[in-house]
């Protein structure tokens, strides 16, 4: 692959929009080509527009660029995505209409029958419902979406063992990082020396993405996993990284009793990605922690480059069968990193190609 | 009540220990006679003594008073104790053998049989325990406990709840404040843009003090609810007040739907202390916010003085029947004003007159 | 003083605003009777156009009154101002035509000349400007500010050293608490880990603000002190409570050298209020703490109601004569009870009675 | 260089050993074959005994290592040392007399007049001060140490100020991390929502170790810069990252006026290590940012990866000439790295060669 598939990146100023941009310097399959934002910022360099936020500086390349206005007609074939949902409802069917690739963060359309939601460790084979998608026919262009931050770090965890032993009850309270809630975001008189019990349509989401994402498809659609699903979502004082705290009930006609060691064999065991040698992919999707107050954000978020999931704390549960702990980075695993990700997934499934080659296959 | 009650402090340099002192700065009821610590800070002027951490300034009076050996030869009649459970093993029989009233913040005795753990609004009646102890009929001395920190505020917003419509199940999160932890406590290190997963024998004691303090006295002894509970205990950059994320499923057999209307107004209604006049009891004991990112500690911990449980985002859970959120102040109304309000208790039943008129009486 | 003097809050939605809220609060001279906000919020009851940001409940009196719209034409005769300051500028000369005492704590008029800039312990005689305004000759309303929350504790610091030794260089840097930006004010993303060694216009706000309040009534202006100062003003992760590091060098011909206890003795013995029974002077407006690693503001943001200054940590400076910390409460004593405060020490100088008695007397 | 030097850790439990272990992974000139902590630790593996408390994985090679006794024995022949003040006092010399080139971030030694107190970017000839040091003559080994943390970044930013124009006096204040002050360090209790303004023996360490590295070498010791310093030094509520607010007073006589672009070109032409290839020399020493509210320690503490000072803010004083705002990463820069540069230099320099060599060419 010598020349690099241009990409562009609508929502380019947020805080989701400056992870494309630091995890994309330097990719080896991708180059950002094309930088839009709202009217506001379009027509300024990226430098004057955007309020950097991260702790490495802003790619000199990138600061020089012009910040386009958000419209499909000057924009690459590939458009990752992370605007608000209102905007992203209206937004994203135009550039998938004008033919491209809309691999996309935002919540608008993750849970549309026909859009694929996706975790490539979890799901990849639901990426297949993008040929199920109107432009797909008329102009090659489609919709793929990753889940909501809090989301992807709980199913990662869980597939493996719902994989091998099946789950029917998912409990799970989560301490969320301010980072989650963008730039500005949370202001500072609510989050120091304080904890917010509420973070706006998260349970709703948690609850409804986590059955999504371990459904099964079948036939043009996906039948999500028969389990329940409560989330309580709290933001708590941490720049980055999303720690859970999760009970659960195993399949019931399993016919063994299943044992910690099986478990921890089902998470160290897990990485459907290997051999496919995509970049953003971790070595290990779902790492263990042996220590006993681990996994913690500060210590654990920058596992296999932000990219893994931490679990530990593994033990019964006096209620369910097992409770354990996990964390994982939320704007790189749980967002910007998992865009890419799913880029490289259908990069390695052909589906990336040239928008002439995709129809003439069609 | 024109004479006040003297009243020793064990472990008077210690986080609870300072609240003590300045909860009782004023009390109607007790004054401060006798301050005890550790043989280092014995022999010292409190002042000197003791590394003050508290947001009010150290009342003079007390600052000037000198730290006597843990010794119960030169103690008042009544002690209210919080010191390590290792030192309180020992420590705590010594003074009730020498016939004080040991009121005690320790975890060392809450599980005993014969030791009464109690919350005056939750089961006040247990406190017929003490007439269980051995001491108490050589000395009239005995020992009362009140729960952990974090198990306090459950049990009181669950209080209303369990005795209108049973409870069958609990689930609950906490995200705990660093002043639980005593001082020096957790490193800055350890919580500074971070959450902490593990809390040593927490999320032990939750489970088995919530039982024990919801469950009904037998005879001479306790018998605990008969339900499940299981606990997450986290800590988080908070310096005072514990956050709980609750999911619980009432009793089975109520024969008609709970409303959240029922809910509420079984937490409106609670108020077994009213009229008893103990001046540390708080006019609405569990307090409902209707505000939906509420309760915050920040916020919320000083409602009541501190003696308050704030509850709020009362809503279904898909898994069990409610889910809700609770705050409580955890060194006010989780630890010293805790014993405190016991010691109140006490006093209205008669069990804290001079050990003389006790002995007598019996 | 049977009945209260009625007063408006313009601002009254804001920190500064929710803080008066909070003060006035059973203020014995001081009744709320009007509170107004910008055009969104006018219309609506408090309660709903407030989001409540304080650690005490929102008073059920003030939640149900309706938010006027910000026009003289309702508002009694004295209005407790704390608006941006290009609405300031505006509006409150509107208000101060319309016969209103505007005691304000915008920035927009502290230094006009013939605006009094006050603390009442440090220049209370600077109030006689308002005779110098042209809305006080004509409808017996004025304007006057109190100064920036950073400045005031500098100013009570240096206010009784000055007075007894001169100076002649100040050297100031701030540590300054996020609820001093506002609300939203400061994003979280901002200030966790962090500090941000930057606050607009804030070190040239000290600069002259300082000068003017220990400047010289002269005839009908005032002669600022003539002193060097510059400021170094950092915003860092804490709610409450403004720290500062200051150097001086004291006034050259004194002729003795100035001791350590010579200082000590001026902040101990300043007291210009004692006597004048307002409600809201502390009893010691400068306190010493003699803890070497004290003030803090979680210990000492709220001594004397949170209308005292704390200074520690006196020590010689290599470079200037001393160096020392102070600390205040940015909201109370910088800010609301600052206005407060002034509007008391009106009230006792008879400039707060009815306008027409205002107007007759002139 | 085909073969690394072995190198041994003194402290290597500690957070400042932690770094250096971290830091190591992978020299290209030194491999750590050693690691010596407390009784307590030594016998134990290094994961068994060491708390990790850094955001990279424990290297696995190190975690296996077993903790040797704290002697000169077993030690390699060069040893970075990262202890207290009364330990290294006793310690240091030991070694040094065994023959090991101890290069140490200890304050011990610091202000000894045979011992350099190192910089290389400021003062590498003060290294020459080793050969009047006893042991070099006996074992050839010897003590070169490093500032203390907040002095680091203070002096890096003035160096290229002073050799160009000049400095009679300086002002700083501190905000310094948590990190600084090892683990536990800071108790949590004294830092969340506060801060600390106070370090012990902080503040005399700046003012002392500032001339010395600002010093000349003459003869066989080095003169101070002829200076005045005073320093204000606080903790803050951040994890890693010290900010200082700074200013100057030029030399006097220089016949011109220095102008902002002036400083600006010494920092950014500020290189003495360019082309020596240390491989922890960073690229630009002291980076200028021109965004007004920077540097912030969470943004850019890891500039050059840890090595470089940012500077921002230059603008005139209105007491001295100038003041700027100067962050440095504390653990790396103010700690391991600068341990770590001065042994490069030492390379570099001739005076890490095997003992016998060394000796030999005396």
């Amino acid at each position: 692959m010598k020349t690099k598939h241009p990409v562009g990146i609508l929502g380019a100023t947020g805080m989701v929009g400056q992870r494309y941009i630091q995890l994309l310097e330097n990719h080896p399959w991708f180059e950002i080509t094309w930088l839009a934002a709202s009217d506001r910022s379009s027509g300024k360099s990226y430098g004057e527009a955007a309020k950097w936020r991260l702790d490495t500086p802003m790619p000199e390349r990138i600061a020089k660029m012009m910040v386009s206005p958000a419209e499909p007609e000057s924009a690459p074939k590939i458009v990752f995505a992370s605007v608000d949902a209102a905007i992203a409802r209206e937004m994203e069917p135009k550039f998938a209409a004008a033919g491209c690739a809309v691999i996309s963060n935002s919540s608008a359309f993750r849970m549309a029958p026909n859009v694929p939601l996706v975790i490539p460790e979890v799901n990849a084979d639901h990426l297949h419902l993008i040929e199920e998608q109107p432009w797909r026919k008329e102009s090659g262009g489609y919709i793929v979406t990753n889940p909501n931050c809090s989301t992807i770090g709980l199913v990662m965890a869980l597939k493996p063992i719902e994989e091998r032993f099946g789950i029917e009850t998912i409990f799970v309270t989560t301490m969320q990082a301010v980072s989650g809630a963008g730039y500005p975001g949370v202001a500072s008189m609510d989050i120091l020396d304080n904890v917010v019990p509420f973070i706006g349509s998260e349970e709703e989401k948690m609850e409804a993405e986590t059955l999504k994402l371990l459904g099964h498809l079948e036939g043009n659609s996906v039948a999500p996993l028969h389990a329940m699903v409560t989330a309580h979502c709290n933001r708590v004082p941490v720049v980055d990284g999303h720690t859970e705290c999760v009970s659960i009930k195993l399949g019931k006609k399993l016919g063994w009793e299943v044992t910690r060691e099986d478990i921890l064999a089902a998470w160290a065991e897990f990485n459907p990605l290997a051999g496919l040698g995509l970049p953003f992919a971790p070595a290990q999707p779902v790492g263990w922690t042996a220590q006993n107050d681990r996994p913690q954000p500060r210590l654990d978020r920058n596992c296999g480059n932000g990219m893994a999931v931490t679990v530990g704390r593994l033990r019964p549960c006096n209620v369910l069968d097992w409770k354990f702990v996990l964390l994982s980075h939320n704007t790189v695993r749980g967002a910007a990193g998992a865009t890419i990700l799913n880029a490289e997934m259908l990069v390695s499934l052909g589906k990336l190609e040239p928008v002439a080659a995709a129809l003439a296959r069609n």
